[in-house]
């Protein structure tokens, strides 16, 4: 008998966000039944629930794929977790587990491609996956990550998505101290950016269109704060990068973002999907590279390392019931990094 | 007094190539004179000839920057040179020599700019330099390098700019045995990366539009034949090499060749100067770099691998004479890899 679960779900591309009870299968031996309290909204939600293509495009969408919760129940097999954990889960949920790419901990770049945690299809019964929004996610304990002790569950859950998108290419160019970093972009993804650099002891600077978020910026640790519409700011900046990430979501050009990089230098691109123009002329010597979510070994060291430096994301906490409101928020780019839904109104 | 020299100038972006007499400077202490015996035709010449901004569009224009000769006169302070040495040039013949790209041997991307062999203005005395296109070169010594010995003097001329700027890559990324290669177009640029790339141990794959190439492909050292507007053999071709060195001159769609990379796997732009777009979905996870000519150090390390190896480029030779032929059939494509200039005639 399957697990019955409240949910918010999209019927359709146009139609709202609305209350919806649907079905978690029965725990199977390696599965846990992690009780959802929040999840964070990412810009993915916006675009999946818009039926963007490149999103996936299943309805009805029960979206959310960064949440962290409680473990309400285990599978027989189920060795690492006890009812009562707290954990936490990110986009994926499975993945073929033996192709390269898994076998290196690369999930994310699965030759099979991953399960996503909605808008996916189970590799098991063939059922398609709805998202965190939601009261229960049921998911193979492989992808469940333990909650670091001590950090505010509602400011972990845009960890594991937005954090983890960040942290993989940060990790992966091995930055730290003696570098210099630029992080484009003071959203979701750019506040953790600039949290995770400085804490890994990199210099960080910010670029932004928005001169009015350099307070915010000082404070999450940036040290310069440059306006990237500002040509003087930029031609002053040439040159002067080991690395850039780059998190802005829509297409721009990228070419004073790689004249900003010293020689050998990589701009990361990990916000825009759409096709972008580049001038090799701005690139003579750089390098450019899309980055996009993380492993499991990533992600526990991730975690491992928030828990250490005591890092979350910034939220603005909204009851589920407050969906809608966020969303038309996260529309117009009212909001000041992350929301975070608490989920105890849906129970 | 000034040296006198015979070259080929075009006086304007419409006018063709002819005979035109012209002063180099008296030789400086640190100055070498080479009598040039041939000098490579590249694509760059084109473009300068007819005024393409990017190339710089200094008139009178002598074209030539990859050529080989021997020394005629040294300077009161040449020690490593001397008359009769045989010796080769390149696009480079003076940098500041202090910045740290300098310092580093990337005076290709010195920041007070590389004086060009043509269309380049000297740091000292501030005249315009004149290309190879000529009977005579005259040199600071720091920018000449030595002749390999037992290799075709007219086969080592394209190597000074075709050659180091396909080395220079397959020299940073570590191009050896274990890897897969795949080199993007075969003419003068692609033939010797297919050349470098099999001489360092590489599996080395060709992506061509033209098929018809095959069997001077496979002649060269190439293991598989990719024909790009194949989208079956380009599916066939995903997530393959580690390194694609793309060598076409004109901008085009590079997705094909980013999804051909595995994980973490290189695309190296070497031959495209124009603005072009990328697809950061077909990024994932890859990386795109911009490579342009090479220091001294890597130049050095090349001609000495080509004489070890016994490489060189494969060259059409003709006379000086014949050199509106020659651009003629450049333009229209129509030369196997590489034209050689035999400067005998001008003399």
């Amino acid at each position: 008998m399957a697990r019955r679960v409240r949910g918010l779900a999209a019927s359709a591309a146009d139609q709202p966000l609305a209350e919806w009870e649907f079905e978690r299968r029965d725990l199977r031996p390696d599965d846990v039944a992690v009780r959802i309290t929040h999840c964070g909204v990412c810009h993915t939600d916006l675009h999946a629930w818009h039926g963007e293509p490149a999103y996936g495009n299943v309805f009805p969408l029960v979206p959310g794929h960064e949440f962290v919760g409680e473990v309400a129940e285990i599978g027989d097999a189920v060795r690492d977790f006890a009812v009562g954990d707290a954990v936490a889960v990110g986009n994926i949920v499975d993945s073929c587990g033996v192709c390269d790419m898994c076998v290196g901990g690369h999930e994310q770049f699965c030759v099979e491609f991953p399960t996503l945690t909605y808008g996916g299809v189970d590799r098991r019964d063939g059922r398609p996956t709805h998202g965190a929004y939601s009261t229960e996610y049921v998911v193979t304990e492989g992808f469940v990550y333990r909650l670091p002790e001590g950090l505010d569950p509602a400011g972990v859950a845009p960890l594991m998505c937005a954090g983890v998108t960040v942290w993989e290419p940060l990790e992966q160019w091995a930055i730290g101290p003696g570098m210099t970093v630029g992080v484009v972009g003071l959203g979701g993804l750019g506040h953790l950016a600039v949290k995770f650099a400085a804490a890994l002891g990199a210099e960080v600077d910010l670029f932004t269109t928005s001169p009015s978020k350099a307070d915010a910026a000082r404070r999450l640790g940036v040290r310069q704060v440059v306006v990237s519409t500002d040509e003087e700011q930029m031609a002053e900046a040439r040159s002067r990068y080991d690395f850039i990430i780059d998190t802005v979501a829509v297409a721009h050009d990228v070419s004073g973002y790689t004249m900003a990089l010293k020689f050998g230098g990589t701009l990361c691109l990990v916000g825009a999907l759409d096709p972008t123009s580049i001038n090799p002329l701005a690139m003579l010597g750089r390098n450019l590279t899309v980055a996009g979510g993380g492993g499991r070994p990533a992600t526990r060291r991730m975690l491992e390392f928030c828990g250490r430096h005591g890092i979350t994301a910034d939220v603005e906490v909204v009851p589920a019931s407050a969906v809608g409101d966020a969303f038309d928020r996260l529309a117009r780019n009212d909001v000041e990094f992350r929301f975070s839904l608490d989920m105890a109104g849906l129970r």
